[in-house]
């Protein structure tokens, strides 16, 4: 499939409550589609039924790995408000389900009111000093080619006892093409796990849930993006992200639930 | 409607898909039904409909408010996988449809391999030196009645610039009713909201979503919780809580995004 991010994640509908789609190849990481990705081709289908575009709050449930081909998407609004509606959503491969959504959508923009804001936007060093993830065929994988990622280069190794695990850098979409909302959901799941650089084994900590709130549409340019993890404990670890626009503006907000391997 | 929180949150299935319960009077603030217990008593439902007890990730999406009265559940399994289950679930009253939800259940504990921990548990005055909010006709709630929640005398009155305002406090329920991971999902969401603490006028800030993440089944005992806002932006603010149980063990993350008044 040539094209971008859009191309790669549009849907058609095809019934009341249906929609079809592609996973697209290439967007693998070993094989298994990336998180944000299937999870923006989910939002596409459950946005049109919403007949809102931007999924302010969506939370998805990973059931299995995605893998390229046909796609389709059962989406049902339950709630349609005067500014949010709200649609569960169920993504399905031809080997079952994929991964089940809960959103809701709006158009965002047009606030105007206090703000508060208690943290600044991660400070990175500039996109040609940090360090481009170029796909392989093995790693870093295929999906790096779909997507423009540049590390801090201060994490890339172990991370030190002192303070949570991070993980920083500049996200865009290759060739020019804006991030929109949709976008921010690949954002949100595409840097490299932070558990990755701690000294807890963990080659692979798959993804049980994924929610990501997003604040506001994104100005063009590079996304400022940071993820940490504070607790693994129990046999999970969360994994919380901040997306900041060009404009210095936080335009999402993400927490992941992963699991450890099971002793 | 007497008894404690498992009573007033008991669910009855009437049907393969549908369960039927009640809102109970006085778990109210303000009239509508705290957010917290309306999503226990959609949850054990699911978690019935799972054939699991624990919501190890569980989201809700707040559609309208909860009034006392009897409700219903529908929900459904949408992977039984051998360690979860995931249900979609959706609550409703006589008046349609109050929130919706998507979980993931399972059995939790048994995991036995390496922990990092980047935080410890709040530090709290004893809870008989902190605030007890004891419930009245106006204010405090008469879901105060419900819970026993005691405040750390700093996080009263207004939040200086020096960070995030944060809420912190114990909690558990009266007449020495256990808080199992049901009734976790009332503890993050049963503290006055942080956002009551700065300088923005919000006197009402209704829950668009909660997510809540359930680590471990809590032991006995008072639980530690603490709350804090980070970015109200937008017109949106997150707040997000941890709680930790008696043996200093973090129990349940969760975060949730509200509204502010539009302009």
């Amino acid at each position: 499939m040539t094209g971008g991010f859009a191309a790669a994640s549009a849907v058609r509908r095809v019934g009341e409550t249906t929609w079809v789609g592609e996973i697209a190849p290439g967007w693998d990481i070993g094989g298994n589609a990336d998180g944000g990705y299937v999870l923006a081709i989910a939002a596409r289908a459950a946005a049109d039924a919403a007949q809102r575009p931007d999924p302010v709050t969506i939370t998805a449930h990973y059931l299995s790995p995605g893998r390229p081909g046909p796609v389709s998407i059962e989406a049902n609004v339950v709630r349609r408000g005067r500014r949010f509606a709200t649609v569960q959503a169920l993504l399905s491969s031809a080997d079952g389900p994929v991964l089940a959504i809960l959103g809701s959508f709006a158009a965002l923009g047009g606030y105007e009111g206090p703000e508060r804001v208690e943290a600044d936007p991660p400070q990175l060093p500039p996109p040609g000093d940090c360090v481009l993830l170029e796909p392989t065929a093995t790693f870093p994988p295929p999906f790096m080619g779909r997507v423009e990622l540049r590390l801090h280069p201060g994490d890339l190794g172990p991370a030190g006892a002192g303070g949570p695990p991070r993980v920083r850098g500049w996200f865009r979409f290759p060739a020019g093409e804006p991030v929109d909302p949709l976008g921010l959901l690949v954002a949100v799941d595409a840097f490299p796990p932070t558990v990755l650089r701690t000294d807890v084994p963990a080659a692979w900590v798959p993804t049980l849930e994924l929610t990501a709130h997003i604040r506001a549409r994104p100005e063009l340019g590079w996304l400022r993006c940071t993820f940490a993890t504070r607790f693994i404990t129990g046999g999970f670890l969360e994994e919380d992200g901040e997306v900041w626009d060009s404009a210095g503006r936080l335009v999402a907000q993400s927490r992941q639930l992963a699991l450890m391997p099971r002793g």
